[in-house]
């Protein structure tokens, strides 16, 4: 599958030498990075980047490094998120968070680096492609990653805490938290390829409602499943007091939700045909899995 | 004096409604930036930028959008910096730090967004520089400010706390810590008037030179300044058991390493006349000042 090489190629930034501009790489700083980042992920953003390049033909190198670039940023976040004037999680995917592995100090900047980093590697040449699209790339992901995005999603859903949103408040949230970035991870493939402005437009929706069908997935997953087969604590959400859509709304109505969404994915891509068919599964994927 | 504007675009931005592709900009999230941005800082940085700019007259709006940019990343390292994890500080410029006015994972937030932003405004088309400039720009800057750069430098600091650092390792830390961002605000300058290569390694070159002076000035001022000078509590490194070049080898040897990097930084910028004579006053003033 394309995505392992994505996993290569985050290993090669990660243990790479100083680069030009670059003093020197403190090693404690690179081992919390690379904590961080090649933790047996599933790289769901990556794959998301990778397929929606493919779609329209681009070049795979350039695709690699915006998706591990992505990558980057999605792991920073869960780092900062694990700490504990955050989320306060001592594991993540069995192993020990950055901050118990290493120390908090450590761990605020190991992230602060990943997300310089991300910009670091699409800015670079070495993403072969015109210095426009890395401009946008770079314009796309900071509105994505930011106060606008998915830092300001994590600040509504602290504030979440003190006072339960209502829907809306929760739709935003969710669009903030999680859904920025993966509308992004499938916007990005159609900029790589420098495709039209209207396919730029339908690979963002098509990655908008797998953002969505993601986060219904994982409430509902949080509200039905038992703890064995999640292999985490459930009803976390609802212990914590967190509003959810599938908590508001009930279960069944969150499988009538997924299964519109799957629908809307798919005929998002019926245009680009048998191409799609990777992108299609994974929407399927997404709505519907058990774990 | 030219910099006054860039107080003014930095309040625009950060006041600014959420912009294309942004969802919402949580208001606690935004006073933070304020809170970490507004607060009266000198901004050494944006004044290099702006007249390292003016010398080779480029476009003044480019280079007050390039300052801006690059006080966001100085502003989020402070906020960062002085978390209880981190250095454990209260006060800013008198003010409650931004951890101390809100709390501590709305400062983690703050920082975290004010460096994406930081990309977002260099990125944008809104910075009048073609696509190829805004691209050097966000690489040099994720350069100067990362892992090999200023993040690194933090990462040494901490370690310093624990092992003692050499002389080689004290020079290396500092020309990350505090250098490299210095370095780039005056070579960002070159690069924001698309100034020939040499002109940008010479601005570099005199970066490094006031980055150098910068520090050595603080720490010289650390070891003899009395506290009602320095308006803060001074030997604070000796106390902190912080070794630096200056306590190294003591107050005179950094009288005169100071007087060189003057006449070092003055003769980098003779070959652009009464042009420079403001970049020359600042590092007459950086290498001098008395608090």
């Amino acid at each position: 599958m394309r995505v392992a090489a994505v996993e290569t190629e985050l290993r090669r930034i990660l243990d790479a030498r100083p680069l030009s501009g670059e003093i020197a790489r403190p090693e404690r700083l690179m081992a919390a990075m690379r904590h961080g980042v090649l933790n047996g992920g599933k790289r769901l953003r990556p794959f998301l980047v990778v397929e929606s390049a493919a779609l329209f033909s681009a070049d795979g190198q350039a695709a690699l490094r915006v998706a591990a670039a992505l990558e980057c940023v999605h792991c920073y976040s869960l780092i900062h998120d694990d700490l504990p004037s955050m989320d306060d999680d001592d594991l993540r995917r069995g192993q020990p968070t950055v901050h118990k592995a290493f120390d908090e100090a450590t761990a605020i900047l190991a992230g602060d680096a990943l997300l310089t980093l991300a910009f670091d590697i699409i800015a670079d040449e070495a993403t072969l492609l015109p210095a426009e699209r890395r401009a946008t790339l770079v314009l796309a992901l900071a509105r994505a990653a930011g106060a606008g995005g998915m830092v300001g999603g994590q600040m509504l859903d602290l504030e979440a805490e003190r006072k339960r949103p209502d829907e809306a408040g929760i739709i935003t949230l969710q669009a903030m938290k999680t859904g920025a970035l993966i509308r992004f991870a499938c916007e990005a493939g159609a900029i790589v390829a420098g495709a039209p402005p209207a396919d730029r437009e339908r690979l963002a929706e098509f990655g908008s409602a797998i953002g969505l069908a993601f986060q219904l997935a994982d409430d509902l997953l949080d509200l039905t499943a038992d703890a064995v087969q999640m292999g985490k604590a459930t009803n976390k959400d609802a212990a914590a007091g967190k509003a959810t859509l599938a908590s508001l709304h009930g279960p069944d109505w969150a499988r009538g939700q997924l299964h519109g969404l799957i629908e809307q994915a798919h005929a998002l891509l019926d245009p680009y045909g048998e191409a799609a068919e990777l992108l299609k599964q994974a929407a399927t994927f997404v709505a519907t899995r058990s774990n």
